[in-house]
């Protein structure tokens, strides 16, 4: 892969990076205006991480973070973890954007303006230049969000040199999580949930979880991470899906946002919140997505993986909306309910899961999983069954011994479904895949969250 | 180096863990006790970095953390950047601190005690057990220094790992120091200093600085870890000068905090505030000389010197004491300026500058810088004045020129006055001198400060 932009995406890339320094410039008159700075930096963003993970592939293939396309017929090497740079300039963007949302509070209480402009300010709020701003105390939560994130990075980062053991790795999104968790303890404390109204006459209408609600939190924080990284495999699969649920957690935030009451909605500043740290991440995760996608010039590395998810965890946490986040991982839930007899050794599990690469046809096709001795009654029987069903394809020795199954991912389900195809196909129907169940969840939320609970918090 | 514990070891590390912890468990009875579980926690910091240390460095080199030692007669390979772990573990450790020092005010603000109870603290703040708390909104803060430090370890990693050249890896520690200098913008903005009594008459007593304040501490945190990364080059001085600087500033922080007055001082929270970084630094810095010490295990990596440096910047910054860190950094400031003739390319600066190795008598001594072609006029001059005052150490051909000159290093200017001697003979004379300038300097600062300012903060 050649190091250099070519001088067309030189000159794009100059473009917008001077009509962001533009936009961001004047911001600077009049009141500032968080959710456009926002934007302008995620704009930057994007073009920082794109010339970086051009830069930067050489550098990374000398200390040997590098690896070999499976999938092509010619396996030439390519950098390895260029996610990290991607997580860098994020937070980088992130950190930078700490004054906009934050400063203008600071100045109204040390003029003396005191709370008759923040008054001003959540009568505006809908309408006036003013929107978009934090109460200070958010800052720590701000600030915690920012550590996890750094803390997974560097974590992650340290896997993808050291190649931490598989059940260790899946505790480094905990670590990560700690200051989050931290600080949410000492800031919010909060750990009440609103009760499903068919429960509510057993638990009343507020239930608290205390403790629970912290292992709930953190179990948030070890899935999302780890069922992208399982979920994983094949060109520009990791960065698609990333970017579809970030685009749709945005969507969703976008709904609380626009004024279609008088009144701001109570959530206003949560999914600010989420917006403010989803931007920039669909910046860097497009640059990524640009080099990453078929045929990949580099791949993402774990650390990718760790930090989309983190991001996801932390946006779903802070802004108090996990339930809604995790109707967006339903394929990542599925895949990782799929994987679970290989995960836990019901059925062997191979080294390397992701589809079989033919290089006659040129197409990817679903890897099996060997059994060396038959398997045992009861796996047996399950294992016929889901082939019958076609969540499987088993293969049969002349004794009717089973003696292969295709691997237990969505990926290999998808081939046998629709048989062999091209990895840039494979990696489209399952962003699509994710596209449609994503807004089918958002759908299920907003129009049927209110069987089991009194109120969507949207109509508030 | 076997990457086992010894027996001793084992039981001495467990020992103290579980001294520690108990210590720790003890503190949830009561009130709790910041001080103590930062005493606490330092102890513990101390074992998990003994032990991990030890325990990782075949993984360390394994993926091409490693070195020679060239100042040894068999120059055997061991590994690098092992700073990194001190800093993993310490970054931990200054997070699970959070809720001890913040917690509690969130108790009493939601008790209904409100501000009575707050005032209860202030008047037992020297004697009653609620000593040592924070106000919450000094969360921001203590979370942007670890932002800024986590952020020094993230690049010094980058830097260990892709040998970043010279010339930009200056600026490290100003990229790091971004999170910091933010939110003290977004959070105090006190950018006001006194003015010395001298000039009180031209500017008053109280100037503001303005951006110049930033511009000041951003020259701050750039010069402290360079500083202490260029002081560098024999085993154990960087972690040994890192450690009299921090035990130096313990001391002046304890200062503040013993009860000469009947009130408490009002930088009692500053310097509390420092305390709690260098007391888990002292901790991990301790295991890391332990193997860093002549003969060493282990090589320390500019993350190390980084991050130490990183440390010393955000409690002199945030504690509002930099000038008095200053004086604590004479012998770093020398070899700086000592350094600067062959930084700046007035002589030639070979590849190292470390002292010489003689592999026959097993001594170090003064490396040399080779002249081409003779100096210029000016230069010459110079370096015979330098030699003639014993600052340097010169030699000429027959025909009078100067052919070569000692390194400009406050290392090879100790040998220069000492004459050769074994590694561990230097860094100790070095680190004794630290000693002496440093403990002078506290000395200057708290005897002598009233000459130019109207009084000493310490006797307020």
């Amino acid at each position: 892969m050649s190091a250099i932009l070519s001088k067309t995406e030189s000159w794009a890339l100059f473009s917008l990076s001077a009509a962001c320094t533009g936009i961001l410039a004047n911001t600077f008159h009049g009141e500032g205006e968080p959710l456009i700075v926002s934007l302008a930096l995620s704009g930057l963003a994007f073009a920082f991480s794109f010339c970086l993970i051009r830069w930067l592939g050489p550098t990374f293939m000398r200390v040997g973070l590098k690896g070999k396309d499976m999938s092509k017929a010619k396996q030439i090497e390519i950098p390895e973890t260029m996610g990290a740079i991607c997580a860098v300039v994020y937070i980088l963007a992130i950190i930078i954007f700490i004054p906009f949302p934050f400063y203008k509070y600071i100045v109204a209480a040390t003029s003396g303006g005191g709370n008759k402009d923040v008054m001003f300010e959540l009568n505006q709020v809908e309408t006036g230049r003013l929107l978009h701003r934090f109460p200070h105390s958010k800052l720590a939560s701000y600030l915690s969000a920012i550590l996890s994130l750094q803390s997974v990075v560097l974590l992650g980062v340290g896997d993808d040199l050291f190649d931490i053991r598989w059940r260790h790795k899946l505790f480094i999104p905990a670590f990560a999580a700690i200051p989050m968790l931290i600080v949410y303890f000492v800031d919010f404390g909060v750990t009440k949930v609103v009760v499903p109204v068919p429960l509510q006459s057993y638990l009343g209408e507020i239930f608290d979880l205390g403790w629970l609600y912290y292992g709930y939190m953190a179990s948030v924080t070890i899935f999302c991470p780890n069922s992208i990284n399982i979920l994983a495999g094949i060109n520009g699969i990791e960065v698609s899906q990333s970017l579809v649920i970030a685009v749709l957690i945005a969507l969703n935030d976008v709904l609380y946002l626009i004024p279609i009451n008088a009144r701001p909605h109570p959530a206003t500043d949560s999914h600010l919140f989420s917006l403010y740290f989803l931007l920039p991440f669909i910046g860097v995760s497009l640059a990524l997505w640009k080099h990453n996608w078929y045929p990949a010039r580099v791949f993402v590395g774990d650390t990718y993986c760790y930090f989309a998810g983190m991001v996801f965890a932390v946006v779903g946490i802070l802004g108090h909306f996990s339930k809604t986040l995790l109707l967006l991982f339903v394929p990542q839930i599925f895949n990782f309910l799929y994987s679970a007899p290989q995960l836990f050794g019901l059925v062997p599990c191979p080294r390397h899961r992701l589809p079989h690469f033919n290089a006659r046809t040129g197409l990817l096709e679903p890897s099996t999983a060997q059994f060396k001795q038959p398997p045992k009654p009861l796996v047996d029987i399950a294992l016929n069954i889901l082939h019958k069903i076609g969540l499987l394809r088993i293969e049969k020795n002349p004794q009717g011994q089973i003696v292969s199954c295709t691997n237990f991912t969505i990926l290999n389900l998808w081939l046998v479904w629709f048989g062999p195809m091209r990895e840039d196909r494979l990696a489209m129907g399952i962003t699509a895949m994710q596209t449609v169940v994503g807004l089918l969840g958002l759908l299920v939320r907003h129009k049927f969250a209110l069987l089991i609970f009194r109120q969507d918090n949207l109509t508030v």
